[in-house]
């Protein structure tokens, strides 16, 4: 053809990338189509650089296999509850641990001061909120990330030194982890909710549930997280904001010894009803689950998988199992999603919680294809989900061996994030979760979904690079 | 094209429908796409006659929606248990209910006949099990089908007079549905077993389960099983032979009702470790919850909705709604399915059971699509799963409003077949179900998909033609 004769035809444009080009052809008539396209590492030189040098590497890929095994050899046991001062290594008396990477009082966001607020009066340490913030802002509070403790926290992950603690004991590789038990939804403390109802449950929790408990977890001989995960995610469950069958299977499992452990009959009643009251309950399982698993892949030399995604509502925060002791972070986003009535993205604190650790164990929004009906909570149709589910493939090591997807033919959920495939493909982790209010004191006004930040990854790469870059030989 | 250009061409035939014409044109080596067709009512006159009778009718299409408005708006509660003898219409101390149409003695399968003698052994009526089929085929026992009963019963479907009954009440339209306990998987009586340790189970059942399961019902004030069977459709059940979440949903809905009966501490614990060691325990609610739903809906004078679907392991038979009173029969099918290891289909005995119950309201085979882990139980990949729920809307009336199937975008279940749809479409309800050994004594060998044999249809439609086919008018 012609060159004069191709410009007497219509001209129908293909625009990759910047669709600034496209709405400029558009504005004058053509027809374009746009072709959401870009470059490896978004075109930035120095991650392509840090890229190559970690690309190709036999040595990576045998670590990173390391890592993985590591993990899906875990095998996860919940064991005991006790309380957080005896057991979790790093707890004092005047130590609270939070959600996220680390932050100080003055960063902290309104969920998570009010969260800390709730926590001294329940703690006996102030009696009003005044008194609280003033005793935390003149530093009687040492903050500390649970992640650095063998421990996660939903929302704004508190843990202060009285509460009981789910013990999660990893059978293959004897590490620990840790984490509260869920309070429920609304008005709750991880939400950052402090009002007299929530410091009254929170003692309920201490004095009643968590000895009862105590006792039949320690009657059953330890229960097998993972094989509960398993089986909820053939039951529409991807255990982070869906959790109605884990939590039914859990309270089948646990019922009959709560009824050998002989409690008084009211409480026994009590406790029935508030698991039963609660679809949320597994959650406070799942991510510690999730994190003794994870726990055990961290510190592999050489491995460029991401052991911990999480959020502190201010930042968004990553580990690396190739680079331990170190976190890369940039800022927390704002959650895409349902609200309750009555509130809107206006409200919304920004993304918050250890939660996103089940991402990080290739459940939760990587897992969505499990759980359908979440759309219904956190927004967007079933081929969503389906769509979610399959994009994480392109960003994992593995198809995990023990968890899996019906609908796509049983196939592994995608596992072992790898931040050189998040860097290369320009694709981020999906995450869903709740949303908090932005002001303490309110509590949860929905649920959606979330990607971490770039600046992540673009950090843990060119740290990565700078370690293991030169050879394959690590420079200490 | 003139016709010699044509023959100069290779050859490639399209087959529609008989099989035949496309092997002899293949095996002289022709490229033939043959395509599934069948003519309407598989091409009989007398069919298509009795179509056209009842085909363009706004009265038939009324009484239909009357039909379905009576099943649609039903809510059927478990509000008690209760002795069979003591509580269905027309039990007495000879009598035993049976699955399917109606059989005698003579007719009746190895299952049901092994069924029949347990029941005789545990009543105290045979010492022997040759002693029970000397009395059964004297006739000193009446059989009467379940389904005429407001009753229903899984595989064999004994209910002997001695045996507790849930009781369903359909608290918008005021009849009562009753089925037995389900005893769980393996030597059990509902698959033809009758060893000891079958009718210890049975005693057991009667002596404590029943007791304190009707404490707890009582206490609760009635399940609505409705909303959980809607719950469960979005956590993988099916609610026929996948019961795994509506099972957990009861359990986490009757414990603390079970606690505050004040039962003995042994039997109490028994109780809760019964249910929570059998899957398939909800089974026997939804079927009664069907059965509940769909006997309002019998009985509507010109509707062709068929209100039951069910085998007695030699004939399968429906009933339909204008039609009350009668049964149309034809010969029960084998089951293509999984064996459990060490049987075959050799040793299968046909189609048997009234769980297709479930099928006819609309969950079961048609909710396959929300039950996706059941392939591997039943046999077949997720994809045949979503197709057999998508080719059920083609002989249903409407969409249901109580149930949806998620990955459809929460589309009602296909739900109140059609006989016109049927014998117009050619395509027969699907049905999964488990399967029992042909010979008494033995159990379960498998599970697997079937279909009702087409003369149920087929006489259905012709008796329909001549009882409303004349303008319109009822003949009376």
């Amino acid at each position: 053809m012609a060159i004069n004769e191709l410009f007497q035809q219509e001209i129908k444009a293909l625009n990759l990338g910047n669709a600034g080009f496209a709405s400029e052809l558009q504005s004058v008539g053509v027809e374009v189509t746009n072709l959401d396209w870009e470059p490896p590492a978004r075109g930035r030189v120095e991650l392509i650089a840090a890229l190559e040098q970690l690309s190709h590497r036999p040595d990576i890929d045998a670590a990173n296999q390391e890592a993985f095994n590591r993990y899906a050899s875990s095998v996860p046991v919940l064991v005991d509850i006790r309380r957080a001062l005896d057991v979790i290594p790093g707890m004092t008396p005047d130590t609270f641990f939070h959600a996220g990477p680390p932050l100080t009082w003055e960063r902290m966001p309104g969920p998570m001061r009010g969260a800390v607020i709730g926590a001294l009066i329940y703690e006996g340490r102030a009696a009003t909120p005044d008194e609280a913030e003033d005793l935390a802002s003149l530093g009687a509070i040492t903050f500390k990330p649970c992640h650095e403790h063998g421990a996660v926290g939903p929302m704004a992950g508190i843990i202060s030194p009285s509460m009981p603690v789910f013990v999660i004991h990893n059978q293959t590789h004897g590490n620990d982890a840790y984490c509260t038990m869920n309070e429920g939804l609304g008005k709750v403390l991880r939400f950052g909710a402090y009002s007299q109802e929530v410091i009254d449950r929170l003692r309920w929790m201490e004095r009643v549930l968590a000895p009862g408990l105590q006792k039949a977890i320690r009657l059953s001989g330890g229960i097998d997280l993972r094989a509960l995960i398993a089986q909820a995610l053939h039951m529409g469950d991807e255990v982070h904001n869906r959790n109605k069958a884990a939590t039914s299977l859990f309270f089948r499992t646990i019922a009959p010894y709560l009824v050998q452990a002989e409690l008084p009959g009211d409480e026994l009643a009590a406790i029935l009803n508030f698991i039963n009251g609660n679809d949320h309950f597994f959650l406070n399982l799942s991510m510690p689950a999730c994190k003794a698993m994870l726990d055990a892949a961290h510190g592999v030399e050489k491995s460029t998988m991401v052991t911990t995604l999480t959020r502190n509502g201010t930042d968004f925060g990553i580990r690396v199992s190739g680079l331990p002791g170190r976190w890369f972070t940039g800022p927390a986003q704002m959650v895409r999603g349902l609200y309750f009535p009555g509130f809107s993205e206006a409200d919304a604190n920004p993304d918050i919680g250890d939660s996103a650790i089940t991402e990080t164990a290739g459940v939760g929004g990587f897992a969505m294809a499990a759980a359908i009906a979440i759309v219904q909570f956190v927004g967007g149709k079933p081929q969503d989900a389906l769509h979610y589910s399959n994009r994480m493939y392109e960003i994992t090591l593995q198809e995990n061996p023990s968890y899996s997807i019906p609908i796509f033919d049983f196939r592994g959920t995608p596992t072992g994030i790898d931040v050189r495939k998040v860097v290369e493909n320009n694709i981020l982790p999906q995450i869903n979760t709740g949303i908090a209010h932005r002001e303490a004191g309110v509590g949860q006004v929905g649920a959606g979904l979330v990607n971490p930040p770039w600046e992540c990854f673009a950090g843990a790469i060119l740290a990565l690079a700078e370690q293991y870059g030169a050879g394959g030989e690590a420079k200490g």
